[in-house]
């Protein structure tokens, strides 16, 4: 940390993101079923919040959109709260125009058709309540169409099998300029962990030009590398 | 940890607690949608740990069984992580016997039917799953009937309403010996966010001899105050 403050003192690099505003999302989506109980997805937050933090160093005016979460705000990101899928979409929305998107979060794609305002009581003779769930605004796919759609949209995908293929179907879904695809099953072989909550973090670049493969690395290398590329891409797009 | 084994070797207050085993859980569990999703329970698992490290501090063996929570483990207590409900249910069970057990846990009433083993993926004009529930183990009720029943038995009732008539059901059903009732309702008025999460609790101690309200106060105060009643009717139960 000491030398990261020193390192920004002397800062002699170049802030290729100066002037350029960039939303993330981050983290999970808790969805409520009553006041006591939620869906969640598993998600630490840790590649959304690092992600943030790289476009904030080389400059960019990033504006970070997350869930519940249990890491702290980047420093020099402006960070919103949110709960729901609902909340995170509107969050978002306020926040454009943008140049650049980045939806890191695992947003949830279903929440329940109606959440109770008590708790839900286990009733003796009655089994347990069947959730109905009702589909979430799709918020990638939302912005990745917008009429204010940023220059370059960017979107996640967490797969546990057929990984390239979901990563293409959903380039084209939704209107993304590329996706990140990370493998989050238990044979993916990073970490003790895996993906889910841990440092570490293997990924593809899925665009239309084809499928970069990155190396195994810590998800701040991941996080710097990527916002290095947006830096370059959006030098390169017209806004 | 050092420092903690001083203390306690300097230790010139009272032990009462000294040679008992007890068995306290804390913290949600959360119960597997598929490798992505899961149900939790709203709990931080503040209350819980206050408890076991006010236990531990009256001399007691603590044995602390603990859901997915972001806070440390208590110092001089053995804990035992676990993510779901059959989980905690078999880490309590194999702490028996015990002298005592406190359940703080904001255990899942229900899990899914069946976990799927890959991410559920969205299909297009297929609408969303219907989660098909199944009831949880009762852990509560189990070791309060259990043939190796703990002398002392405590259960804690989470209401958003009619939070007396649900503990006092709740004490009778479950084979408790007292029942720690508390209003996590918006309208118990209990700091900004509530109990749920926060630092402080309003609490109804349930027994067969009646009510007892005690005001509000912070989690370690309830943690303190309910470490120094179990210790005391330790000492008046026949083990």
């Amino acid at each position: 940390e000491i030398v990261a403050a020193i390192e920004a003192m002397l800062d002699e690099k170049p802030k290729p993101l100066a002037g350029r505003r960039i939303i993330v999302t981050s983290g999970p989506t808790h969805e409520p079923i009553d006041p006591v109980r939620y869906i969640a997805n598993r998600s630490s937050g840790k590649q959304g919040h690092a992600i943030a933090a790289a476009l904030a160093k080389l400059g960019g005016d990033v504006r970070l959109v997350s869930g519940p979460v249990n890491i702290p705000d980047p420093a020099g990101v402006a960070t919103t709260r949110v709960e729901t899928a609902a909340q995170m979409k509107q969050a978002v929305e306020s926040l454009l125009p943008a140049d650049a998107a980045v939806f890191v979060a695992a947003v949830a794609d279903w929440r329940t058709a109606n959440a109770a305002g008590e708790k839900i009581k286990k009733v003796a003779g009655k089994g347990p309540p069947s959730l109905q769930m009702v589909e979430n605004p799709d918020i990638l796919a939302g912005i990745g169409h917008h009429a204010q759609r940023p220059g370059l949209v960017v979107g996640f995908a967490a797969e546990t099998q057929d990984l390239i293929a979901n990563a293409e179907a959903k380039l084209k879904k939704k209107g993304a300029d590329f996706i990140v695809a990370n493998d989050v099953s238990h044979e993916s072989g990073i970490g003790p962990s895996g993906v889910m909550g841990g440092d570490r973090n293997k990924v593809r670049i899925v665009s239309r030009s084809g499928v970069e493969e990155w190396p195994e690395m810590g998800k701040d290398e991941v996080a710097a590398r990527l916002a290095a590329l947006i830096a370059e891409r959006l030098q390169t797009v017209v806004v």
